[in-house]
């Protein structure tokens, strides 16, 4: 069951690809944010299944945005993360809390 | 350089962690909050390397706040997506485009 960032990236692209393009970037945040909203309120007071769901769904939209943004979230989450933390290169990170607490 | 969801949600476990506990919860939702915005003001007018650094960190965030709901982000898509559209079941999606754009 284990998946990559680009596997999940090119599953979305199979399942949604033709209709994002259609949709467009602007309308495609929309619908992220829309589902932003919703994992704030299963946060607040949803069960464990419905803020899986919501988390399952704010990531899809997250890949979808890439899709339409020409982006490869691995290549960018390797170039900033992959080293530790971007700040001070330690992980676990030693920055100061006032910047990053 | 493939990294899975699984492997990604440790390793920022292992950057942020300590951090991410005493923050706690709604902390965490304002910096993924602060993140989104930098991400819309990137695809509004940002270069291909600043709008990859904003994914980077949208996504980070997001998992960061899985870490401290306790979601395992990989079996959430499984669940909500490993079958195709989780409205039709299809993959293309054929969901009608007034429920789905």
């Amino acid at each position: 069951m284990s998946i990559t960032l680009t596997q999940f990236q090119q599953l979305i692209r199979a399942i949604y690809g033709a209709k994002d393009q259609r949709r467009g970037l602007e309308g495609t945040f929309m619908w992220f944010m829309e589902e932003v909203g919703e994992l704030a309120a299963a946060l607040r007071n949803g069960s464990a299944d419905e803020r899986a769901t919501e988390f399952a769904d704010v990531l899809a939209w997250l890949v979808t945005l890439a899709n339409g943004a020409g982006i490869d979230l691995e290549a960018a989450v390797h170039a900033k993360y992959g080293m530790g933390c971007p700040g001070c290169r330690q992980t676990p990170c030693t920055c100061n809390l006032a910047e990053k607490p």
